[in-house]
């Protein structure tokens, strides 16, 4: 269901650096992420899914905030705030990391950029880590300074996301490795640059860490990109839910651990690594998830659109579990989703029914992600 | 300027208990608070105004989110977060606080509810206090928990609304000082309540304890109003401008000082009360401000809607401040608004202009609230 509203854009939610470009180049609709506007609509989400796919995207993700950690003990600080080792993370390199409470129970799952010896960046998810981080440093005695640095975030996301950068920056640009990240200047603009992104394609982050020329930024790549086929456009929640990838308060939220996400990858229990959560997720792991989440693959005609609330699961009569993220792929022609169910049903090939409020629907419990490039590739 | 946007509801966001009552009863575009939809247009935001200051309105509140503290530490915990001084504060009492960081910089302003001698509730503007607070937690060696309950408030306010209150739970009700809470019944629904808002009329939060018969408290109080003239409507910002109440991410931020906004008597630098950012607020009390905030009066026709940017303030061809939120008064014939301004263009009576997007306009410094009841009831 989307539903054409009056929408005030008041001051109380920021605005991109971007706001005035997207609205110029199409966005129709917003939403609110960490306190600020992101559009979510171009007139079209599935031709924006095939622009991603199939061409390039750029999308004002600057709703990414950083939390900029520097000082002599960043290292230190840094490490207590993930479960993720992070003693090999050299400078220059990024990581996909959890952040966790002392519960265990998941409050972000940012990116980590570690920019120097002594600073590094959490690319944020939708909650304030800003907070939690000066909350957390209180009463640390570690040596910190934390803040929110002027720095508004940019995907050029798609298979010619790397021609773009090449047009943008040189055929230096193209040794970049993947989550990795370089300090580039762009006539003059300063940025970050990085190997990442949330569709599963190829594709880039631009770190811009000067708010007053984020039109001129917008256009310049926009217009580099042009032979390319790139297209102004948003995350794509088709393409991110085929990847299985997380989007934070619907998917995970304070009270989801990481071993039900089946994130076991990015909780290091062993040895020196001390970070907050560990204890309880030392007894999370001992005692075993009641609850994991899965693929489901849901029967039927195509979804109109994304659900709108979390539809029940029903199994045997008893509700089962919970759809959090479902949406049609026109690719794969099917109804995908991303659900959490009681650890009993969670097996590949479990038949279960979904309450979608347009009726009930059979679904299977599916292997994710649903679609993988690197399957297609090895295949090819 | 409001604009007609597609709006997705999708999970990432959440939907308070009210959400389907507020469809139904007129709600017509939503903005979002602390990751949930509020509504904040019932077609006519100058009705909702007189209906609120002439009879009585009801309003989905429930994105006040609710950190509760409890624990042997619980009284100690909730001083280290707060610069005012709580050693007065009775248990069924309430006050407005300010929640600041290490550097003195306001996180949120709550309202505190002291249900228990070990239980408070902070009743939060638009940020993830809630992590602040275990954040804080994690080192301070205290003994709290620290979690975010089923509690959903709704703004029940405007002068009629004590007799809808005498409506739902009796005579009893009408001793209900101002800034005192109650727990109550109605049907069995867990209930608090308190004699608090954002209207700076008379006025009452309910807070659900139970949030699936939200939409059962919802429709019963709007039964039990319909005599008395109550409406559903939204917090309302010409109202709550008028009455020089703040709206945080506009009006103040991490950067804004308790000093700059005039706050002073919310914080105790004397005795013995120690709190987070103390030693940071006695630094910038002695050395001073650099900025205030101000009422302005914006002279013209009426402007067409609140603003949408920080507009500049002009004087002497300097730009000496920002307009943070402006709106047009229908009861005051005046634009109003609140600003952040130089110390020195601070003084009431300055001559200003604004750059308000339709043009420069002429302004003066004025004094705050620019509408309070109790000077009107005295000159009365």
């Amino acid at each position: 269901m989307t539903q054409a509203q009056n929408f005030g854009f008041g001051t109380q939610i920021r605005k991109s650096p971007y706001f005035e470009a997207t609205v110029r180049w199409g966005a129709k609709g917003f939403s609110v992420y960490n306190h600020m506007y992101i559009p979510r609509d171009f007139g079209d989400p599935e031709q924006n899914f095939w622009n991603l796919i199939n061409d390039a995207i750029l999308c004002d993700v600057a709703v990414e905030r950083q939390v900029d950690i520097t000082g002599p003990d960043a290292a230190r600080f840094m490490q207590t705030l993930t479960p993720r080792d992070l003693s090999k993370l050299a400078v220059g390199q990024c990581k996909y990391v959890l952040i966790t409470n002392a519960d265990g129970g998941i409050l972000n799952d940012p990116i980590l950029l570690r920019l120097e010896e002594n600073r590094y960046w959490l690319s944020l998810a939708d909650s304030d880590i800003l907070l939690w981080a000066q909350g957390v440093a209180v009463h640390s005695g570690l040596d910190v300074t934390i803040r929110e640095p002027d720095v508004s975030p940019l995907q050029l996301q798609g298979p010619k996301s790397g021609e773009v950068m090449r047009a943008l920056f040189g055929d230096g640009i193209m040794d970049l490795k993947y989550y990795w990240l370089r300090r580039v200047e762009l006539d003059g603009i300063p940025l970050v640059v990085s190997r990442t992104g949330w569709s599963s394609e190829l594709g880039y982050e631009l770190y811009l860490q000067d708010s007053s020329r984020g039109d001129e930024l917008w256009e310049r790549i926009m217009a580099a990109g042009k032979p390319h086929g790139l297209k102004p456009g948003h995350t794509s929640s088709i393409r991110r839910i085929e990847g299985g990838m997380l989007s934070y308060h619907a998917d995970a939220d304070i009270t989801t651990n990481p071993y039900e996400l089946g994130l076991d990858r990015l909780v290091n229990l062993d040895g020196g690594v001390d970070f907050i959560g560990k204890a309880a997720l030392q007894r999370i792991k001992a005692a075993g998830v009641s609850r994991k989440q899965v693929g489901l693959v849901i029967e039927g005609a195509p979804l109109g659109g994304p659900n709108t609330t979390f539809w029940p699961i029903h199994r045997d009569g008893a509700v089962i579990g919970k759809v959090t993220s479902a949406i049609h792929s026109p690719r794969l022609k099917q109804n995908i989703a991303l659900a959490m169910v009681a650890v009993d049903h969670a097996a590949i090939g479990t038949r279960v029914r979904v309450a979608t409020g347009q009726g009930m629907f059979d679904a299977a419990v599916a292997d994710r992600p649903f679609y993988d490039p690197k399957k297609t590739l090895a295949a090819a």
